[in-house]
C-alpha cells in the first residue's frame, strides 16, 4: 500500500448522471470510492445520504471524502463529504487517556501531520485519585454517569480549543481514537467497570471496536466515529497495545522488549510470530514517589547527576537549570549509579562511610546523603538521599531485572539475545541507559539498542488515524497476546535476590559496568 | 444451512467467568454467537453493551439474542437480548409499501411464524393521490418532512395497534422489512424524490440495505434495524425486487416469468443465472380504472362471470355475492373472454349485433351490453359494457401480450418455453388464467404454469426477516437485474397489432382457445 492509500481522506470526481448511466447519487459515490480504496463495501452514515443528492450538486460532483475503516474487516463508512475545493484541514484526534493526565493531538487526516497538541489533568482525579477509587465511585447512585461525563466534558473542552487554536471548530473533527488503560477506556465509555475489580475481574468488553461520537458524548463532528484501543482484560490495556503498535516491535522479525515503567512495570517481549506480556510492581522508586526528596519531573527537579569518580564531585543538572528541589526518576537512578561507580556506595547500596565523608549524616539512626547542600538548594534545606530510599530503588531495579528475566526465560531466550529495547513514557525519555545499566535494573544491551518511545500511547492512537493497516494491526496485536501471569515462588524470589546487589550478583551479566 | 440456522433469534448459555477465563463479558457473548452462527464479525449494539453485564449476571449468562445480518458481507449485529426463560416472541414487522394501501405482517422472528397482519391506506393520500403529486409536495418548504411523517406516524401507529392485538408493544419489534417503489421508499426514507421525476432519473440511493430504526422515526424497539428493499431506478422498486425474491425464480434452473400488474405491468424474466427486467403502460383496463362500470374489488363488485356458449345466459358472480355494482379486473377479463368465447364480440372485439341480441343497445353513437340489468343491480339502474370499454381492454391485453413476447424474443426464447407465469398482486389471485389465455392477454401454457403469488411484495418483505440467505439474496437480485428499455418502434407496433385481435392473428399461438 503506498502513503497515498493509506489517508482516510480522498478527493473524487464522479461522472455526472446521464440517460445513459442514471445510477443512484449514493451509489454512484459508492462505487467510486469502492475503486479508489479497492474495498467491496462502502457505507454511507444515514444523515449523510440525505443531504448527498444537494451536497453532489452544489459541488459539482467533485468532493473530498472522509472515509473510516471499520476495524472487523474491509468495509469502509463514509462519514463526511466537503467541497472537492475546500482547503480547510479534515481532521483527527488522537487522545492518550491517562489516569493522571489526558494527552490531545489533533491531526490533519489527509497528510497524517500534527496540527496541534495539548494535555490537561484528568478531571476524574476531583472524585478519585486513584483508579480503584474511581471504579468504587462509579458504583455508586449516578456516580457512573458523573465520573463518564467528567472526561467527556474534559475531553469536549479541550478538543474545542485546541480546534479554536487552529481556527478550525469540533466538527471538522472526524475520526477520534482513544488508548487508555482498562478501566480508563471503560469510565469514558460509560461502561461499569465494577466487574473490573471483583473476583474473576471481567471487563465490559475486550474489543469495542468504533462507536458514534455523540453515543459517547463527544463533540465532535455529528457523524464523527471514536475508535477505542482494546484490552486484553483488567490488567492489560488499550494503553500498551498502542504502545506496542506505535513500537513497530508486532511486525518486526527481530524480538523486542517494551517496558512502560508507571505505578507497575508493564513489559511486552515478542516480534512478528508471538507476543507475551506481565506486569509487576516496580515502578514507585523509579517514579519518584517513595524517597523523601522523590517528585514527578517539573522545574527545579534534578534529573541528571554524575559523580567524579576521584574527587567524588556532583554534577548536578536541573529541569530548566533552576535551582535544585527534588529529584525525579531518571535523576534517582542517575544518582545510585554514580553513587555505586564511584564507591560511594557498595555492591549491596549501602553506603561506604569512608568514601562518602562529610556528604554523609545520620538522623534517627538512618544514615543519609546530602545530595545537595541547603545554600545551593531551591528550598533552603539540605537536599538528601537516605539508606532507605537507595534500598527501595535497589527493591524497584531488582524486581524489574527480575520481570525482564522472568518474561524472557519464559520463551526460552536470554536478555541479551534482545535486538531493541523500547521504553515507553516519559520515564524514558530522560533516563540515561547507562546509568540503568549500571545499577543492574535493565540488560547490559548496546546503548543504541534503548530507544525511548515517549508518549507510546498517543503515538499509537495517531497511527491509528493514519493507516488503514495499523488500525487492523489493532486488534491483531490484542488477539497475539499471551498474558503471563507472574507467579511469584521459589524460583522468582531467587533471580530477584540475586538482582538485589549492584548490578547483580553475577556480573558477568554486565560486562560493561566497571567499579 | 437447516431451519433451525435461519433463524435470527438464538438462545445460548454462556460458559460463566472464572479466574480461568476472564474474558469480557460482551467478547465471551460474541465468541459464543460466532460459533452458533458461522460467521467472523458480531457485533453489540452500543446502547446494549452498555446494559450487558447486569443482564448477563441477572439471566445466569442463559439468554436469548436478536441477531440481524448485515446486508453486506457476513457481517451479523447483536440488537436485542432477553432472558432465555422469557416465553414473550421477539417480533419483527414485514411492510408492504404501496402507493395506495399499506400492509403489515407482525412475525415471531425465532419461528418465521405470522402473528397478525393489517393494512391501512397510505396517508399521504391526503396530500397527493398519485405518486407524481406526492413528490411534487415533498419539494415544497417542510414538505418532504411532512410527507415522509404521514408515512412513519401511520406505520407507527398501525405498528402499535397490531402489537397490541398480540398482547405486545412495540418494544418487542426488532427488525422490520419495507419493500415498496422507489419513490415510496424515499418518502418513506425522507429522503428528497426530486430527481426522480426529472432527466435523467436520478434516485438518491439504490441499494439503502439497514438503517436504525429510530433514524427514520419508526417507533419500534430502541435498537431496531430496518431493511429497505433495494430499488434498480426510478422505474424498478423494492416492492418488485422483494416479488423476485418471494417467487423464488431467482434461484431456479428454469425460465420463469413474474408479471405485476398495476398502473403499468412490470415484467422480469429470468432464472438462477440472468434476470431481465421490464416496464410498460398496460394495466389501467386491468386495473378496473378504464370501463364506466370498472372499480377495486370489493363487496357487490363483479369477479367472475361465465356466459352460456348456447343460451347466452350470464352466470356472475359476485364478492360476498352481494347484489352487482361494478366489475374489477378479473370479472372483466371473464367477461371479454365469455363474450368471445360465445361469438357476443368478434376477433377484433366488435359487438356481434346478431348474436348479443336485445341486451346490446346504443348510447350516443357507442354501443353497449346491458351485464347486469337495473332490477338485478345494486345501483338500480343498468350495468353496461361499452364498446369502448372492449376497446380499451383489448389495447391493454394486447400492450401486456406484446411487452411478453418482446422481453422474451429479446433473449432469444418463445414465451411456451417459459416453465413457470408468477402473477403478482391480489389481481393475480382472482384472475382465471383460462380466460386471459382465451383473449390472448397472456400465453397459452398450461393452466398449472400459472402461480398467483398475492402480495409478493409482502411476502418478499417477509422472507427478509426469516433468512439470511434471503437477505443476502436481494442485493443479487438486485445487482443481477439488466433492464430492457422497450422501444416502441415498428418492430414492436407490429406485434401490438397482432395482439389487438382475439386471442391473437396468429391463432396457433393459443392452440388451447377453441371458438
Amino acid at each position: 500500500m503506498n502513503e497515498k492509500n493509506k489517508s482516510f481522506v480522498r478527493t473524487v470526481s464522479l461522472t455526472r448522471p446521464s440517460l445513459q448511466d442514471n445510477t443512484a447519487d449514493a451509489d454512484r459515490l459508492v462505487s467510486v470510492l469502492k475503486s479508489e480504496l479497492q474495498t467491496d463495501t462502502v457505507k454511507i452514515d444515514f444523515p449523510l445520504l440525505k443531504r448527498l443528492p444537494d451536497l453532489l450538486r452544489k459541488w459539482e460532483y467533485h468532493v473530498r471524502c472522509v472515509l473510516v475503516p471499520c476495524p472487523n474487516g474491509g468495509e469502509w463508512l463514509l462519514t463526511g463529504i466537503t467541497d472537492a475545493q475546500d482547503t480547510k484541514p479534515v481532521t483527527g484526534l488522537a487522545v492518550d487517556l491517562g489516569t493522571t493526565r489526558v494527552v490531545l493531538r489533533l491531526l490533519d487526516l489527509s497528510t497524517g501531520q500534527a496540527l496541534a497538541e495539548s494535555s490537561f489533568d484528568n478531571p476524574q482525579i476531583s472524585v478519585g485519585p486513584d483508579i480503584l477509587a474511581r471504579i468504587h465511585y462509579a458504583d455508586t447512585e449516578e456516580g457512573l454517569e458523573k465520573i463518564s461525563h467528567l472526561i467527556t466534558d474534559g475531553i469536549n473542552h479541550e478538543m474545542a480549543a485546541l480546534c479554536k487554536s487552529c481556527e478550525l471548530g469540533p466538527e471538522n473533527v472526524f475520526l477520534l481514537s482513544v488508548a487508555g488503560n482498562t478501566a480508563m477506556t471503560h469510565l469514558f465509555m460509560g461502561l461499569n467497570p465494577r466487574w473490573i475489580i471483583r473476583e474473576p475481574y471481567i471487563p465490559v468488553v475486550n474489543t469495542p471496536g468504533m462507536v458514534k461520537a455523540g453515543e459517547l458524548g463527544i463533540q465532535a463532528n455529528p457523524l464523527a466515529r471514536v475508535i477505542i484501543f482494546p484490552n486484553v482484560g483488567s490488567y492489560f490495556g488499550g494503553d500498551l497495545i498502542a504502545g506496542i503498535l506505535f513500537s513497530g516491535m508486532n511486525t518486526a522479525e527481530d524480538t523486542a522488549i517494551l517496558v512502560d515503567v508507571g505505578t507497575n512495570a508493564e513489559v511486552v517481549l515478542g516480534n512478528k510470530h508471538w507476543l507475551i506480556a506481565c506486569a509487576g510492581a516496580a515502578g514507585p522508586a523509579l517514579e519518584g514517589g517513595v524517597t523523601r526528596m522523590g517528585m514527578m519531573a517539573g522545574p527545579g527537579v534534578i534529573d541528571k547527576i554524575t559523580i567524579h569518580r576521584d574527587t567524588h564531585e556532583f554534577d548536578i543538572h536541573t529541569i530548566e537549570e533552576m535551582p535544585p528541589k527534588g529529584i525525579c526518576g531518571s535523576g534517582l537512578i542517575d544518582l545510585a549509579a554514580h553513587l555505586f561507580l564511584s564507591g560511594m556506595i557498595d555492591i549491596r547500596g549501602k553506603f561506604v562511610s569512608s568514601v562518602c565523608g562529610t556528604r554523609l549524616n545520620e538522623n534517627n539512626g538512618i544514615r543519609q546523603l546530602v545530595v545537595t547542600p541547603a545554600k545551593d538548594s531551591a528550598t533552603g534545606n539540605d537536599l538528601f538521599i537516605s539508606q532507605i530510599d537507595i534500598d527501595s530503588l535497589i527493591r524497584s531495579k531488582a524486581a524489574m531485572f527480575t520481570i525482564l528475566e522472568t518474561i524472557t526465560m519464559s520463551v526460552g531466550m536470554s536478555l541479551n539475545e534482545l535486538s531493541t529495547f523500547y521504553v515507553a513514557g516519559t520515564f524514558g525519555c530522560f533516563i540515561d541507559p547507562k546509568s540503568a545499566i549500571s545499577i543492574g535494573m535493565i540488560p547490559d544491551l548496546p546503548v543504541e539498542s534503548y530507544q525511548p518511545l515517549g508518549n507510546s500511547s498517543l503515538g499509537g492512537a495517531t497511527l491509528a488515524l493514519t493507516s488503514a493497516e495499523a488500525l487492523r494491526e489493532i486488534d491483531e496485536i490484542r488477539n497475539r497476546i499471551t498474558y503471563l501471569e507472574l507467579n511469584v515462588n521459589q524460583e522468582f524470589m531467587n533471580r530477584f535476590s540475586a538482582a538485589k546487589f549492584l548490578p547483580h550478583t553475577n556480573t558477568s551479566l554486565f560486562p560493561s559496568v566497571e567499579v
